[in-house]
């Protein structure tokens, strides 16, 4: 079995309408679903199945064609590695995740198994978050305290068993005694049975964190995530020594798990933070997951999708939550795109989302859809 | 799918004649092949495949057939973790390496693959170092330095690109000066081409096994494996930090990725070592090879077998050698017992060996034999 191309499969889709602030945070837009570009990458080979994830670039899925092919899509090893190092990609986001992902749900469907049982299966379903979107003017949205307490309720009501807030962010007014209200209108709001935690604006000064991380201990919030510039570890260290509520982390830094086991190393947080998108795909996930259970440290998934899923389903300390949203009073996330025949991650009663059990990743396209809106 | 039971297939079959001397270490015996027990696990479903492994025992079978019966055998995690942890199993040896490779073998049978490609394939072939028994007192065994010339030279010609010695431990002399000398002898013998590693006596002092690293340093050898007691951590970072030779370990402390995480973390080896049998199966070792990449540390492979060729297969940062012995001049290693069609590790002309291309683990197992000579 050989590789032979990577495509990408690019067409028209609707999404709900979203804008964007000037500082790069989403909030619901107006109006009817909206027309979008969307695009599947397919790894093509010679007589085994293909494979395919969503997302992919036409660029990149061109020159990664050109490396890929004749190889073994079940080198995944060899893959990762050559296009982690000697093509010196970041590990953030790009090709690496992409082919990673799409070489998963060819080795799924070659195997006649999901993803998380190639991986070692240890759990069908995963307790759920909601996460807010951040923290926007308007009173009947996120503008206010008040405002995150009602919509905390009426997620609780909705069956989450646990939600976390992003509060205000330049450039919205992101002081800390501001945010702290909020996170202890929420915990009023809910009552003590309901897991919350806090995502807040990421370029707090050492002692801002620490003034809402004390909040946050008294509020007996489940996690604090990302108050500080990630670029010091110093910082995290310093705040994980100072507050009393779990921190987690790292997010956003370069560099997938040797980036975390120096954070490990300093003490730098309580809770190990990784993402198939941003954490080198899958495998590179998995190798962060396996780092943390070396140090009996819990590794939490940053974002949806369904790669996350996957490696949630196959840890052997699970991770406490998986994260559904971006959510707001205005937006409607529970809605299904023309282009998938169900959403990955639909809420189950219990307040969790289930491990996909389709074979490979498990995403469920309408192929129909797609053809009909084919642009390349 | 699920598990029904887990069955020991025990049968006679024979072996090279060995010896063990009174501290523990095997030697050459004399004379034919000798009868000898040996067993597999076998772990049988109810509308899947079965999986095998060699070794296993019955009372540890049977009581793992009462907790694993109506269990999902690709929940492999969750079996690991509850083997490793809600059951207090020491990781060293016992059931859970013998129950993990046989679910692993079970997986490459149900997805019609080898395990390294389950994993991930990285590469076929290993390089392969020759590894010696332990010294004894015949001039025309391995009890002189000539003596180890000798045999390394003849190792060499044989095709090996790589000798490791077990030199001297008591009972027989361990004198650092001898072993020492032994070492120079190799070295002269096979010339600079050659990679040379030793595995002394593990519980020299520390200015003796300074004295032997220092040496080894000057002589170029590759790596230099437990010389101290693996109980101490202090003592092993001591040690990497005075010689000039790459260190190797731990192999035979307790506890998994997590008891390596803590060297890794003191700076305790250069190098470090895992093995499937001593580090909780297929799964316990492919969390100690990610965290070794997460610190960007080569991870080598103890002992022989079919689980270890597999995840040598499969590492991003591929460990240098796979290890062939032991090695005598009075003892037969290439030769097939009489269970297996063939051995898992034939040495190729490259000096290599090739990682199992069958499905599942890939032993060759000769179940007409096996049938004909069961005890139970």
């Amino acid at each position: 079995m050989q590789i032979t191309d990577v495509e990408t499969i690019r067409f028209e889709t609707e999404r709900q309408p979203k804008t964007t602030d000037r500082k790069g945070h989403a909030h619901p837009g107006e109006g009817p679903p909206e027309r979008t570009e969307q695009t599947i990458t397919r790894i093509v080979t010679d007589d085994g199945p293909d494979g395919y994830t969503l997302g992919g670039d036409e660029d990149s899925n061109r020159w990664m064609a050109d490396y890929l092919e004749g190889m073994d899509p079940l080198a995944r090893e060899t893959i990762w590695k050559d296009i982690a190092t000697h093509r010196r990609i970041s590990y953030r986001r790009g090709p690496i995740a992409t082919i990673d992902h799409a070489l998963w749900d060819l080795a799924g469907r070659h195997a006649g198994l999901p993803v998380y049982k190639l991986l070692g299966g240890a759990r069908e379903r995963i307790p759920c978050y909601a996460s807010t979107m951040c923290g926007d003017d308007d009173p009947e949205g996120l503008g206010t305290p008040e405002a995150y307490a009602d919509f905390a309720e009426s997620l609780v009501e909705a069956g989450y068993p646990a939600v976390k807030l992003h509060t205000w962010m330049p450039p919205y007014d992101e002081d800390p005694e501001r945010v702290i209200a909020a996170c202890r209108a929420v915990r009023e709001a809910v009552g003590p049975e309901i897991d919350l935690m806090l995502d807040s604006h990421h370029f707090y000064t050492r002692l801002e964190a620490k003034q809402i991380g004390e909040a946050l201990a008294d509020l007996e919030y489940t996690w604090f995530e990302e108050p500080l510039n990630e670029q010091s570890i110093a910082a995290y260290e310093w705040l994980t020594r100072e507050v009393d509520v779990p921190v987690l982390g790292p997010e956003t830094v370069r560099g997938n798990m040797q980036a975390r086991a120096e954070w490990i190393r300093n003490g730098a947080m309580d809770i190990c933070r990784t993402s198939c998108n941003n954490g080198g795909g899958i495998t590179g996930a998995l190798k962060t997951v396996h780092l943390c259970e070396a140090f009996e440290m819990t590794c939490e998934a940053h974002g949806g999708g369904a790669p996350n899923l996957h490696v949630m389903g196959a840890m052997s300390i699970p991770g406490r939550y998986c994260e559904r949203g971006l959510l707001h009073p205005d937006y409607e996330y529970d809605w299904t795109p023309p282009h998938l025949d169900a959403p990955i991650d639909e809420l189950n009663d219990d307040g969790t989302v289930t491990v996909p059990q389709r074979v490979g990743l498990g995403e469920r396209y309408n192929w129909d859809y797609i053809d009909d809106n084919r642009l390349s």
